[in-house]
């Protein structure tokens, strides 16, 4: 398929890269300040070159890149809370030509899935986010196979950040702030970590979780969220001392809340994954509970992902 | 979809009874010695009573069904190893039908892929086998998703039946022959066990995952099998003093080796699920490790993967 790819940030830069290898052409690539376009394919390397060195893929105007000839957009832009724009446009635009749409951009799904369905049932193009729930963790998939309506609920560690503070400040015994630092210092945490620790980024998932389950009707307004911020190592000894504990969980359960907060979980729980892994549980009415655990994050597991959602595309 | 089900054994019944749930009709059933055919729909209730009754779904030749008007063959007879007859010739027929095939009979994926796929490839219907493999979990549709040059190696524990004897022999220190005998009183053994227990089972599922992950070229007697028959209570003491337990692991190696046998995992490894849970753990080139747990074997769970690869072949 011919790739555009909207966002050169590290998923974006994945997805250029990793393209070739699973027999796709990349056709344009943009970021936030110029886009390189050629119908033929573009020179991958040279255009992550340039962005290294002057900033930007190539000079042409990042609109161009939603002009271009291509099958699928990959819509890898960073996340946006309310209209989810500039994501929510691009993935119009593409849907009114009638190409496909692949997003790792977890805002369109998250705050305007009713919105992206509607314009994907007018078209001719399909829309999958496989990537922007758990990175490389095959739960959309395994969702759409079982049939969503004989999934009763479903739960899990979604944010590495914040399940590696939390193993590192049960493991060590050492404080919240210590252990943010750390995570900051090994490039785990962002300099600004309250999307992760706060809890945003989980309930942005869960809420794409429960559109995906509940078929729609679900933004971060619907979930109940609650962070890690400041939490005591006082509270993970306690646990400890019981044989459990805590771990940031994100779940859409049977009666339809959807929420996000820190619970405790017994130490050899499925649930309790360490360091940046994630893990999604979905309760099903005919194949009893799947697990489904492994890298909820990074450039090549997330491309890997959206790679997958582009190989499940019918050919245009 | 139209679907022709040939084997009606507890797969072949779940299959048959969820099929209207997932938006399918019935238009064949056959057991080994009879069949009902309605072009119309089945009424599988009445097809099924028949058999609690008289032994069997109806009173037609059973190669009425393989001729029945269907979009896809739902092959569930028993696993013959070998020539995987009469599986295998049932798949020539539906294939060379041009319909599509869903397999949970192992035998022709496990012993005779190259053939399989050599019929495919001259048909317009697709083959599919996801529930061939660790019942009721995506194995087949994520190495799909990852692309399978993507994937370097699998592991996991594929028989339930084994796990649940280890798992109890651990638990309670109870002995092979004592915990055997409880596990065919809870129908989680088979009165002759030798299929599950000598890995057999477990070695087919693994020559399966080689065909997938190496596009073909392995059957059973590339495998190197041991089982778990008369494994002294002694070993797993041995192994807990050592914070580790047994468990019987089937394996796809980067290096091509393809085996099962008793292994040493740490107690707290995600390898050792317990009871008659499955596991299979898959090393990733771009996307680290996905490990994906859950129900092996069952009904309804077993019924739930076909009827998963049932949702993801093409329309006629």
């Amino acid at each position: 398929m011919k790739l555009a790819i909207v966002g050169a940030g590290v998923v974006g830069r994945s997805v250029a890269e990793l393209a070739a290898e699973y027999g796709h052409v990349v056709t344009a690539i943009a970021d936030s300040t110029g886009a390189v376009v050629d119908a033929g394919g573009v020179d991958v390397g040279t255009a992550l070159e340039r962005k290294d060195h002057l900033g930007s893929v190539g000079e042409t105007d990042p609109e161009a890149a939603l002009d271009a000839d291509y099958d699928c957009l990959v819509e890898v832009t960073p996340t946006t809370l309310g209209d989810a724009e500039p994501g929510f446009s691009h993935v119009e635009r593409a849907l009114r030509r009638d190409r496909h749409v692949v997003l790792a951009n977890k805002g369109p799904v998250a705050e305007r899935y009713d919105d992206v369905m509607a314009l994907a049932a007018e078209s001719d193009g399909e829309v999958r986010f496989e990537a922007t729930v758990a990175g490389a963790i095959p739960v959309i998939a395994t969702v759409e196979g079982l049939g969503p309506r004989h999934v009763t609920a479903a739960r899990g560690v979604l944010n590495g950040t914040a399940n590696f503070v939390l193993t590192r400040m049960a493991a060590e015994g050492l404080d919240y702030e210590h252990v943010l630092a750390e995570a900051q210092d090994l490039g785990v945490a962002e300099a600004d970590p309250s999307f992760d620790v706060e809890g945003t980024d989980a309930g942005l998932k869960c809420a794409i979780l429960a559109n995906a389950l509940r078929d729609g009707g679900y933004s971060l307004d619907d979930v109940d969220v609650a962070g890690i911020t400041g939490l005591p190592t006082s509270a993970l000894e306690l646990a400890a001392e019981d044989g459990r504990t805590v771990r940031l969980i994100g779940e859409v359960t049977a009666d339809g809340a959807v929420r996000v907060g820190p619970r405790l979980v017994t130490a050899n729980d499925a649930l309790a994954v360490t360091g940046t892994q994630n893990i999604v549980q979905l309760e099903t009415v005919h194949a009893g509970q799947l697990n489904l655990s492994g890298p909820g994050a990074g450039g090549p597991e997330t491309a890997s992902a959206v790679l997958a959602d582009v190989g499940r595309l019918p050919s245009r």
